[in-house]
């Protein structure tokens, strides 16, 4: 299997952590790409025309993405529950894992905005607006994430890389100081074999 | 069962295409609602901190979001086969739907910039960019989609409502010309009554 790799991608990391968790990271290959939001890899358009990380591919070659579909992939072939199959549980999974992405997608809009649009052309509203949903989702992770307990699944392992995301690009931003119990949680998630083998760049 | 409605959101027809197709259009009620990319709407934050449509409740009040997790609970409620369970079968339709996502999140990206954000601050690489992603997503799906015969599935539905989307908000845009092929295929899906009693206003 091979996926096309950047180390900064928090999509990519979570499919590598669901790689480690259900045993598959070893037969995995990073291929080496220039994702880019406005400069599109053309080698990685060829097989996903959104040129976009993470893109994977099985061992006969189908091309897969995006990370939600990667991640259940990698669940399914490995026969793991990450995906939960009890209804309630599958749908507080999947729904938590859609929040937590788009935490994600907030923050690299804002990323965007601040790093990658010249200087004139950047939107305040835009920006705060993303940091808005990005501080709403916190706050119900804040008040959600005691009934996971220990909780391993799709929607846990998402939330912690959107919080190592914040941490890794958003790092003046306080999340955790009005947020105890969600930062206690991270704490002890983040020690986990599969984050910690796939933290971003320092 | 609710949803959070509005008319013209892509990503909201697409699970009331997928509630017709399963047989389940007639139990879910309709909630207004006024989501915007940049001015949340404060109703809907309370279920999704998001503030997105769709977003949805279940008949015991579970909410559950974004699109793809939606449709996959209405799929699985009916006991329908639009999520395939074939592995090969299932690996494809779930990236085509991940492709077709990406055509709508492209388009609703491009139609941002030109509609909501000031003029003074509009930045032409960041709408070319977009277009560019939906132009190779169409070139892909135009060969791809001989070879999907009448299937009827996740991935197909999220191209048709990415399709209807691009006729809806972006008229001008002639895709059909070098995709006959596509153009063909999408003039006999828009006649499936899930499309038609979905089609977004005049």
């Amino acid at each position: 299997m091979k996926i096309y790799f950047s180390p900064a991608s928090p999509f990519v990391r979570k499919c590598l952590v669901v790689a480690a968790e259900v045993g598959l990271a070893d037969r995995i290959e990073k291929l080496p790409s220039n994702a880019h939001p406005v400069n599109r890899d053309s080698t990685i358009a060829t097989s996903n025309p959104l040129g976009q990380v993470p893109t994977f591919f099985t061992d006969d070659g189908q091309a897969i993405h995006d990370s939600r579909v990667i991640c259940e992939y990698l669940n399914s072939l490995a026969g793991a529950d990450l995906f939960p199959a009890d209804a309630k549980k599958r749908w507080l999974a999947l729904t938590e894992q859609s929040l937590a992405d788009g935490i994600l997608d907030a923050a690299l809009l804002a990323r965007y905005e601040a790093t990658v649009r010249p200087d004139a052309l950047r939107w305040e509203d835009w920006s705060q607006s993303q940091m808005g949903k990005i501080a709403d989702s916190l706050d119900y992770f804040e008040g959600a994430i005691g009934r996971r307990g220990d909780q391993v699944d799709i929607g846990t392992i998402t939330l912690g890389c959107a919080l190592g995301y914040l941490g890794f690009r958003f790092a003046d931003y306080d999340w955790r100081s009005s947020r105890p119990a969600l930062a206690a949680w991270f704490a002890k998630f983040n020690q986990r074999p599969s984050m910690q083998q796939t933290l971003p760049p320092a």
